[in-house]
């Protein structure tokens, strides 16, 4: 495998879709695969696909074109869905109530073992076979079950608060679906997952679209 | 203001968070700042800011930095927040109800007037004071009050039928949180918001991390 720390956070980002897109092709049956076909399905330019893949090793064939299994692989390991990551969540409203119910992440390498939330009348309460527990043993329960991750569903205004906790308590990533900047040490790994963005690119393409200008340059 | 269909997807993307930071600087009563300052608060390099701000017309003074109302005003409207689009929610289930609990709409051009589910269970339940009505409304709904946007947050395998009733109702936009790709029209605007894109790059942060890569590159 390539050292990833080699591969650029741009890159990182576009892995997820050509992950989903390996994926789908595999269920086809389809054995390989070249970069203009690759560029059809995805809508990126085959030479950027061509550039993001040469990251990852030799993988083309001559004249077949990339072998997707391979590349699958790879792309799996790199993301880091081989592995298995101990998860917990942290707010149950429902946002965190959603996030209990996604089917994706025994797929994507991670085991969501944990829900916690402050409000005795969400305390004790199940989703998707997880029991709400009380956030004052999310210390505990962290450090006893080695969890990495937690993702943060919590108000705005807990969520620092929240945040000193994780991290006081051994967790290494945070997955932030907060709308406040939130601190962290240069040693935790915080990914910010801003549900507004989609929201306001939505917005400036509709006004694109009533200035009726023309959206092919993008 | 400058025409929006010259402005990149890419600045495009990035346009929320000089929102979100022009914003806060303006709680502070900071009139001016360099691109250097912006820099070091929101981590892109002060070139790429300095680029990426060329494309909205000429806000730099002299010694002084950037006009950060002026700034702050244009890209409001770049990112049309300062129209008022009508919008409802298809799917009521928990990430429905926390999207319907979400408070960013307003301030960003978007007003919520309607929740929708096929559940006769959910329908009639109340949620920000919005009451859940039967998809079957929706069509006569979106038409009525001139919908514009609809947040897709069905279950994937009910993506592609709800899309197509809200496509032939007349929606002009829609904000996909299912996992599944929709076909819509090219005349219809698609943002995915893929909720797991932020778990994906934990996992690959977490993988460099253990591999004791330094990040400092990325």
């Amino acid at each position: 495998m390539p050292d990833t720390k080699d591969i650029p956070d741009k890159i990182i980002q576009r892995l997820p879709h050509y992950y989903v897109q390996l994926k789908k092709l595999l269920s086809d049956d389809t054995e390989y695969i070249s970069s203009e076909k690759l560029s059809k399905i995805m809508g990126y330019s085959s030479s950027l696909i061509r550039r993001d893949l040469s990251h990852f090793g030799s993988f083309g064939k001559k004249s077949y074109g990339y072998d997707i299994n391979c590349l699958y692989e790879t792309i799996s390991k790199i993301l880091g869905f081989s592995s298995n990551k101990k998860m917990i969540i942290i707010g149950a409203g429902f946002l965190g109530r959603a996030l209990a119910n996604n089917k994706s992440y025994k797929e994507r390498g991670y085991e969501l073992i944990g829900l916690f939330d402050k409000d005795p009348a969400i305390i004790g309460l199940e989703f998707n076979g997880l029991q709400v527990m009380d956030i004052e043993f999310a210390p505990g329960f962290i450090k006893q079950n080695q969890v990495e991750v937690a993702a943060l569903a919590v108000p705005s205004d807990e969520a620092q608060k929240a945040a000193n906790l994780l991290i006081n308590s051994g967790i290494k990533g945070i997955w932030d679906f907060t709308e406040t900047p939130i601190s962290v040490p240069d040693d935790i790994i915080l990914v910010e997952q801003n549900m507004n963005d989609g929201l306001c690119k939505l917005s400036c393409r509709l006004m694109q679209k009533s200035n009726e200008c023309s959206e092919q340059n993008e």
